[in-house]
C-alpha cells in the first residue's frame, strides 16, 4: 500500500496505491471479518485468511465470494517459518493493508517487518490498558469506569504498536465481562471500518508512536 | 463519614455520617478546590491544608471564609510523621472524606488507614493508564486518542486505589500536552465535584477494586 521505506509517509500522488487489496486475518467467529464485509469499502477484500481449518468467520468470506486460505501454524515448526507462509500469500496476492480480526497468533519480526505500519489489529480496550487476553474481564476486575477498543498498527510487541484510533465504552456497574465484552463489540463492528475507510481514504503519517491524520483540504 | 471497619459498606440509617465535614488538600494553584467550593455540597469544606505556604489556592479557601492550614512536609523527619500530623489535624476537625487536589505528597499506610476509603484523589488519565506525574504528556507521546480524568480512592500505592468515576475525553491530532491538560482540567472540573457528591448522597460499597453505587430506589 505505502513505501516500506518510509512507513506511514503518505506521498502526493500515490493515491491509486491505496486501492491494493485487504486481507483479513482470523481464527473464529470473524465477527469483524464481518463488519469490514458490510462496510462495502471501496478497496476489495481479496482474501481471507484462517490459521484454524473450523473457523466460523470463514463462512461470512465464502458467502462474500472472497477466496479463503487455511494456513495452519501448526504445520510450521517455527513462528518465522509461519510468519514466511503468510506474507508470501499475501505477497501473490498484492495486499496492501492487513487486517487483524481475532487472529490469535502472535506474529513475529518477519511478518511485521514486510507489512510494516500496513497491518492492523483490534483490541478490546483503552491501550495501554490491559492488552492481551480477556481484556474485558481485565477492566471488570479492575474496576475501571471507562473502558473500550483500540485498532493500532500491529508490532512485534503484543498489542502495543501505534495506535490509530479508540473509542471508549462506558462500564456500567452490574457489568460482567460478557456483557461489557457485547458493548465493546458492537462499537468495534463501527470502528474497524471506520477506521479502515480513514487509513485507506486519508493522507496520515507516524510521528513517534503518533498516527496523525491530515486535515481535510 | 463511615465505619472504617467495613470500609466502603454503607450502613442503614447512618445517613448522618455523611455529613461529617470535608478536607481539600493541596500543594498548588488548588482549581480542583475552587470547583469543589463553587459546588457548594451541602457537605462543608472545614479546612484546606497545603503542604507549601505559597500554594495560591489557599486564596480560593480564605475568599471563601475556609480554614487554612500550612503543614509543611518539610518540619517532619519521615513520611510517616508527616502522616500523623496530617491525621491529627483532620480528626481534631471531625473530617469524614479528604479530598486531594494537587497535593504533590505521596501518603503512607499511616494516613490511608486512618482515612482508608475515605480519601479521594482525582488524576489526568484514564488509570490504569498513565499512573504518575505528567499523565497528559505521557498520553501525549503515547499517540492514544481517548484520554481522560479518573476520581479513585487513595491507597499508598501511587494512583492504583479503586477507581470511582472516569470520564474520557478526545485527543486531537495537533494536541499538546499543555492543550490536552486544559481539556482534561475542564473536565476535572465537573468531574470532582460530581463524584464527591455522589460519595457523600448515595450509597456504594467496594467489592475487589470494584465501586458500585447502589441504583437509586
Amino acid at each position: 500500500m505505502r513505501d516500506e521505506s518510509t512507513p506511514g509517509t503518505e506521498v502526493a500522488g500515490s493515491v491509486e496505491k491505496r486501492y491494493d487489496p485487504l486481507a483479513v486475518l482470523i481464527s473464529g467467529r470473524g465477527s469483524n471479518l464481518k463488519a469490514l464485509i458490510d462496510a462495502r469499502l471501496t478497496t476489495p477484500i481479496s482474501v481471507v485468511i484462517s490459521n484454524r481449518a473450523d473457523a466460523a468467520g470463514l463462512e461470512h468470506a465464502r458467502a462474500a465470494g472472497i477466496e479463503t486460505l487455511v494456513l495452519s501454524h501448526r504445520d510450521h515448526a517455527s513462528r518465522d517459518a509461519y510468519d514466511r507462509v503468510l506474507v508470501d500469500a499475501l505477497r501473490a496476492r498484492g495486499v496492501g493493508l492487513v487486517c487483524l480480526a481475532g487472529f490469535m497468533r502472535l506474529l513475529g519480526p518477519t511478518f511485521c517487518d514486510a507489512f510494516r505500519m500496513a497491518t492492523v489489529n483490534i483490541h478490546p480496550s483503552l491501550l495501554p490498558a490491559f492488552p492481551g487476553v480477556d481484556a474485558q474481564a481485565q477492566a471488570v476486575v479492575h474496576g475501571v469506569k471507562v473502558a473500550g477498543a483500540t485498532v493500532h498498527f500491529v508490532t512485534p510487541d503484543l498489542d502495543a504498536g501505534p495506535i490509530i484510533s479508540q473509542r471508549a465504552v462506558a462500564v456500567e456497574d452490574d457489568d460482567t465481562p460478557e456483557t461489557l465484552a457485547a458493548r465493546i463489540l458492537a462499537v468495534e463492528h463501527a470502528l474497524y471500518p471506520d477506521t479502515v475507510r480513514r487509513l485507506l481514504t486519508e493522507s496520515w503519517t507516524v510521528h513517534g508512536r503518533r498516527v496523525v491524520f491530515a486535515r481535510p483540504a
